[in-house]
């Protein structure tokens, strides 16, 4: 079995450390047979198959038929535009930004995400640098009915049958989408695309971990199957452990129970590395749209939900940590920890410096960040605002497989705690309607 | 007098729109003093001198030795590296962002920035990028204590030793800093760099149009005088204007409303154009530090201040849309719209398609994106969620000019309302104590 890179320090969050703003030991005691019964639920949503993200690591016949279609698509192309917006492409955006080049296999494709707006100066200025002849186009959608992602592709695919020829043109296509029904797949066969499923348990923002992230990922290169065995290992512990000792569950209990009656209502994750600020969105999104809920299960109304927030260290210091300080105490701050870099950097030892200037001598890059996330924890708990700290030993698959299952999971029990329906977004329906009726 | 480019529209912040989510028009009288106050107390900073932010785009003298600057520099090298963090850089890498290349002078220099973060993957992989001979090194920090930026630096300039040589490395250094005091002052006088003033009276978020943020713009090719006079524009209006009339004004006193007894405490702005996604953070950055503080001027302690949300449409509709319908009625909503883009994209017009998918055709992006903008407005005003739009003309220098004032004087107001100093931080102290600590 694979080692572990993720561990979880969630010693900042107890009132032992933070004070009345930390959660009590009674309060957890509490919480655990609850998180009990969330657990229960979950898996029980999993097992009768009415949730599939739990079971997408294990799916190997549907990680297969993207890693073939990968293949093909590797050999004959040198770019690839991925089109969709929100679940359809924050995760491959997330993979794809986190694990760079040089840390990919060779040969592999170079990715652009266009489909995530209708912003025509993004558009225009990303079409007048590629070559098409040797780009491939993958548009992600369920439904095929996506405006900004079906607009895009509409583009891309008169662009095609002109540049490449009406006959060939759909060898540049693979289309990801439901596997029977919707306006995609219907026009998938008409035209003859390359196509992948989305399960039809799965929602967009549980994807990742099927074609939606995986097709992608595997075309620029990344090691999907140790994405998959990590992602795995996750899930098996959230099976195995109890749920004092998983940290996706205590993960769950300590926000659940911090937005109770102190009303800490403003979840902000904090990474200390630039790769993984689009992971941060992809955690945005996914405990926006899926804890977000006016009605809860029973239909009482409670327009719930904490708000998000994507933060990035050391930047944010300069920017958002004088609020964390002083402000109002709604927010609960999690950390992430990148425990070895891929690189460093040591600044140089000069002999004529002042000494105001000499401090920053002679120290590596990896130790100063270390030092400056140690720092912001520390003085946030002195300051009696909780926080926790999610500790990496790299970003790579091993630890991107355990990020993306950890939140999953996490949330998911969030939704269980709330009594909320995490899976759908009814919200969103009045503007999609309003937008139809401009549309026509 | 140069015309204006920005509208701001906040009917949908009132109750006649959004019910008693909305401001009363009673609350609305009753914050017209408070406005005055808070109004005639920044005037009077600002005429003492006590803080310098709304005279700087009047200070023709201090302008004309960033453009003086910028021209050397221009003529020698091809790319400027600015190594800033915080109010040091994100002004710039907002007017970076928001200005492509085709719209700039030409023969103008490409940025890089790298001074806000102590990310070694970050720094690694810019350094192997960059033809050092032909890079010029902005460094800014007003005191030259600040960790990051000062590291970064420190690698940069031995790298210029290095490569070319210790007697002529100093021309690639131009150093913007305190005007007298300070270590990075020091080293400039001592290894004769060119050297930029930042004014004693303007804290570093409310520096971009100081030497802080117009030296970059005018390198990189951004007409300053137009940014400048649109600036000033904005100054005249807040002070000619009564409170009721000028927008500035209007956005602080509804948004200081909704943080009173309906606790709208979380305040999105929202730009429908990726090129405004850097300028989310600035507005991000200066609502946070100014506004989040423990005490008030009275000493009383408050722990008040808003959490500034940088959101981006139409991204965010399949993001966090969801939760602003539904979830708690915490949140008020700015959005900013843009008129005209710079290019634009007709979907093709293709004879077989069927009609789920026809509907999206001979459709303009400009249009789609207008259309998708004002249908989240009017949703969520029909949910009774608070909401304004600002409306730009096009994203260029003359809206650019007036979007930094507006949210500067409107921050500042709110301080006055809070009775906060919205110019200091004393928040990050205990954590730049603990890292001196670590670092020693």
């Amino acid at each position: 079995m694979i080692s572990r890179s993720l561990r979880y320090d969630a010693a900042n969050m107890r009132e032992d450390r933070v004070g009345k703003y930390g959660v009590k030991d009674s309060e957890w005691k509490e919480m655990l047979p609850r998180l009990r019964s969330a657990k229960s639920a979950l898996q029980k949503l999993s097992r009768k198959n009415e949730q599939g993200f739990l079971n997408l690591p294990f799916e190997r016949a549907l990680h297969q038929e993207s890693i073939k279609t990968s293949e093909r698509v590797t050999s004959l192309f040198t770019d690839m535009v991925v089109l969709g917006i929100g679940g359809s492409d924050l995760g491959a955006r997330a993979l794809n930004q986190a694990l760079p080049e040089s840390q990919k296999k060779k040969g592999a494709l170079k990715l652009h995400f266009a489909g995530s707006s209708t912003d025509p100066d993004e558009l225009s200025s990303l079409l007048a640098s590629l070559n098409l002849k040797k780009t491939c186009v993958n548009v992600i959608s369920k439904s095929g009915g996506t405006l900004e992602t079906m607009s895009s592709f509409l583009v891309f695919r008169d662009l095609l049958q002109k540049r490449i020829g009406k006959k060939k043109f759909n060898r540049h296509i693979v289309a990801t989408t439901d596997p029977e029904s919707g306006v995609l797949r219907e026009l998938a066969k008409k035209e003859a695309y390359a196509t992948l499923p989305i399960p039809t348990n799965v929602g967009g923002r549980w994807s990742v971990l099927s074609p939606v992230g995986i097709f992608p990922a595997a075309v620029s290169g990344v090691d999907t199957d140790m994405l998959l065995a990590s992602a795995r290992r996750c899930v098996d512990r959230f099976h195995e452990l109890t749920v004092g000792e998983c940290d996706c569950t205590q993960y769950a209990g300590l926000h659940a129970i911090g937005m109770g009656k102190r009303k800490q209502n403003i979840h902000v994750l904090m990474p200390y590395a630039k790769r993984l600020s689009e992971f941060a969105k992809w955690v945005r999104q996914l405990t926006a749209e899926s804890l977000g809920k006016k009605t809860n299960r029973k239909g009482k109304t409670v327009f719930t939900g904490p708000t998000p927030v994507a933060s990035i260290g050391p930047e944010d210091q300069h920017s958002q940590l004088q609020l964390y300080s002083e402000g109002p105490f709604d927010k609960l701050i999690t950390f992430i920890n990148v425990k070895n870099f891929s690189s460093d950097i040591r600044t140089p030892v000069s002999g004529n410096l002042d000494p105001g200037m000499k401090r920053f001598e002679n120290k590596s890059f990896s130790k100063l960040i270390h030092i400056e996330q140690k720092a912001t924890a520390d003085s946030l708990k002195q300051l009696n605002r909780p926080n926790g700290t999610i500790e990496i030993s790299s970003i790579d698959e091993r630890s991107l497989g355990e990020l993306f299952m950890f939140f999953e999971i996490a949330i998911a029990l969030m939704g269980e705690l709330l009594d909320v329906n995490a899976y759908n977004q009814p919200g969103v329906e009045l503007s999609k309607k309003l937008m139809e009726k401009s549309l026509s």
